[in-house]
């Protein structure tokens, strides 16, 4: 089974760290076929960046779908230009916001989401209102740093995840977090050991999931919303 | 008053009728920029062709930010790319489903939408979800016509759209229609007058109300999710 | 076009105020006529303060639709009464409530009210519930005035809201405010500059998002909910 | 005990009806005293119909609140003004619909309302979201008969209700249904047998949970919304 | 009029107190029937608890129906259970939850609730979620006491109680209480003095409000959800 | 990887097909445990049958989580006793509704479901509207079929399945459909291709999801309301 994992930010460094989270969670028969979106801003902080990244990440999805891909994880927390890429690929197609809420949703009756800038929480809040999940979120909480700060050594970014974590667990009172970022794959085990309770990765989760799908013989419905694009 | 009315697919033909309807539709003091989103698809039906329509769009927005205009009309019923012109513009904007349902849940406790064609009924719904007016949407209808087809001579396509709201007005018990296309604005006046309720155009409504926020003296909010893009 | 816009209480200095703000706003083309309603308690303040002012509400909105008015403004953040006077009126009508926070829906991803009197809180939160914006809405704030403490010259009443936006920004994160009375519509500029995000008034907004509806050519529906009154 | 009901049109034949169904309902303790809304419309048919009535309602709730009522019920579907009454009294207040959905939720996990009139129809729906039981109400139907009918010997009203409850259980799939009227009271068993499920009428059960609320020794809560009016 | 009053745990102790509260609520003319349910944990906390006091709680009702009971009361604030009840029951049944929430929400416009163990509160809130009644549930708090500790002499457990009801208002601004656990009814009266505001007790007032249906002649809908069960 | 599948009613050779299923469905790594609910009803048709099954049903997870289970599948589509079953096991555990509606959401727009008996669509409704997907859900319907008569050679249970839905697809316009049983998982792919839709099984996503979830190393949230049964 071949999974696309694509990055819909130009970084390529970005790219191998989620692609390596990808194969560290991807069961024994999976392939995970690495992508970056050709042409797109560095990183996605806000909707303009979405926006500017969608030709190259359906470039992508387009290109793995004529080599017969299985499933696609499309890897940035805002979920943007999932229904598009759910019209050109045949096989199930996940964003990591989705698939990290849904699961957080099985795992405990209410969780929080830390994600890095403050500008992500009201998309990311009106994200889980349309996947009807509001109930159990308790709050969408910002840890103040930059998306290129996960990357920097010597930056203190996974000490102020923590904190925000700590701070959820006491204020919030939740359950379980969601970390709503494609970059701190690494850190899950860590912040879970640290904070003692489930640390969700949207990577990780969706990549599981996207296979789950393929492995029970499902496939994006064609009917409708996600019919194969008009051909104009 | 400058506002901009944007088509978002690249058919100059529809730009001029949508421009014609804002025109007709806008106060005196108002001047009407029409732009069309160059290297967009002909016409936009469904999620693909909204993403490959997104860099026309934006650069529109932005050269007409970059000229001080006002306010923004983004002239599609799939309402897609508003946070990232929200992002870029300084005054107010509206997409043409935001701005009609909401209108039409100051006229009618319930209303239905006619839109073209059944791929993009559950687009629309999803919108109406997020922006909380299911419980006043009694149905999201499509008249089963292709967009293109309100262009051509000789179609019936306005019989058929007709015939959909008196279906409404039947069936879903609804006090208001909403047009589901940005291309009906001519229509109107002719459909009111034949199903005897309120037949809201999106285009209109949404020039009108634009340039209400204008004139109020209202922007869009600079924290957070529709601060300015970073530079990067 | 006539737009009549009735303040519900019988205190005529806020009525003055009121109109005075609305002609403000009101574009060119447009004449405001003020009108208070005889006969109602001197403040709105709770639940049988409106009932108390609804039978001169509804004469002004009478007798103003004999004289062929263009649309109607109720000029209270309670919006009691919009359906009856949706029956009266052959034009739109509009509270202040549902002008502004469908105004701030347009401006931003979230919004907090900020309101006189702790009492008016839970009600002003079962409207935004009845638009259904919840989701949008951070968190309805009473800055603890009294209403006709905005018309005594000495008192630190601005100072208060002030303060309350502020409060507001920093611990709700709300990306716009809504002033929650009718009287604040001159506080309104110098908020915005004060706390620098958009600052909504509800009289300012309802005249000329009236306006915009009635230059649209839209009507209230006279189908079932807001269908003529019988006569008895 | 003593219950005020109060026919909120001025139709006595109507309160003598009603105070027979709530009379019929009470409990042996429970002294049930009828009254009519004095100047008010003769019977409610729409907003103004409603707006119209408040004066004389709030004037039965002031004057047997003076004499020591314990708690109140309003005996229209409508529900409106209740807010009102419960800052007037300080016993429970409830309305008709709102008892009876609750109770329908009481009894089965799904619920239609007949009604008389289509114009109450968005009415009706928008006071169930209101209450928050949009989710287990399968739809609000109108019998299409005006309220006065169902005094009239000889009319066919109480025919059309028996087949609009019998169309509701087949193409609702409801399990219950509520009477949405106040003078169906007598219709009540008679109806339940002839279809085979729950028949709710509001004045019964809305008499019978106003005395179990007394019972229990709660009042009105006093803080914020429904405090005591301001003194003027 | 029989009404059994069940508690679903097997402490004989708090079943008495649970009956005294009922009897002290209960009308005249109503006899409680108290039950305790064999072989169930002493106490609920959590959902292994409700699901093991189930069979037990469920034969209580059985042998109950067999001997012609009106209406049950099923004494645990967690609600579980209550649809089977409500298939062997021919009368009507009530969970306290949704009892005192439904009668919170005829009181005041918005609440909190007061549990006892923090792990009570995710299930409360989603029972809330499910009577549709978050909007009007400011919090669901948590005294954090052990369920036992309030039949100790000398545990500190009421002022507890008090102290975070009054924290509620400060805090939450809500407008009453309900107390979240079946213990309580005794401290009703004294916390309500001592804090000013409504506070409900699920045992009292869903007592009263079997009583009231079974008294409006009401009785379970056996159609689909609630049918009888299957004999297998 | 050992994941518990549980059949929480008695039928033995239901527990084969089901275990079969699962089997199908498992990746390699994964070995499938059945299980049957000893003591359980024979079929689980209604709420007194799902709380007959709950002893044997947490037996069984009891039973596999003391000799490590990895995760758990309980196979029944009404989902009761699931958080239970988290209070006991470690890891994760799904029931097939939550399972197989959050799956559709994933692969379409909009679903329906087709459940066997008439009596089990408010408890499904119910359960989707806990799981926040009501706006996702055309309509849950029944074909009505007894659940064993899936189990007889020579019964038309599948074509009436096939033509249920075919209505839905007809009817509700839904992109999806979710199978509302544990005993049609051969179906499947049968009916997807006769009605060319996603044809969802719960017992299989189920499986492949907590599959996925423990290939994660996620684990049930042992805060608050997942936290281990308290010893007694």
């Amino acid at each position: 089974m071949d999974i696309l994992v694509v990055n819909p930010n130009s970084t390529a460094s970005m790219t191998d760290k989620i692609v390596e989270a990808a194969r560290r969670a991807a069961d024994e028969g999976v392939t995970i076929i690495g992508a970056t979106a050709v042409g797109a801003p560095a990183s996605i902080e806000g909707h303009v960046d979405e926006a500017m990244s969608l030709p190259g990440l359906l470039d992508q999805v387009r290109q793995a779908e004529a080599r017969g891909i299985d499933g696609v994880v499309v890897a940035c927390f805002d979920d943007f230009g999932i229904g598009a890429c759910r019209e050109i690929a045949t096989g199930p197609v996940l964003g990591i916001c989705e698939a990290s809420v849904k699961a957080a949703s099985m795992l405990a009756m209410s969780f929080s989401v830390v994600t890095t800038l403050p500008r992500s929480v009201p998309i990311i809040e009106e994200l889980i209102h349309r996947y009807g999940l509001s109930h159990m979120c308790r709050r969408v909480r910002s840890a103040e740093i930059p998306v290129l700060a996960l990357e920097e050594p010597g930056s203190n970014a996974r000490i102020k995840v923590r904190d925000e974590i700590l701070r959820a667990i006491e204020e919030d009172r939740c359950e379980a977090v969601v970390l709503g970022c494609a970059g701190m794959a690494d850190l899950t085990t860590w912040l879970s050991e640290e904070t003692g309770i489930p640390v969700i990765d949207g990577v990780t989760v969706a990549t599981r999931m996207v296979s789950a799908l393929v492995g029970c013989g499902l496939k994006t419905s064609k009917i409708n919303a996600y019919a194969a694009p008009n051909v104009k």
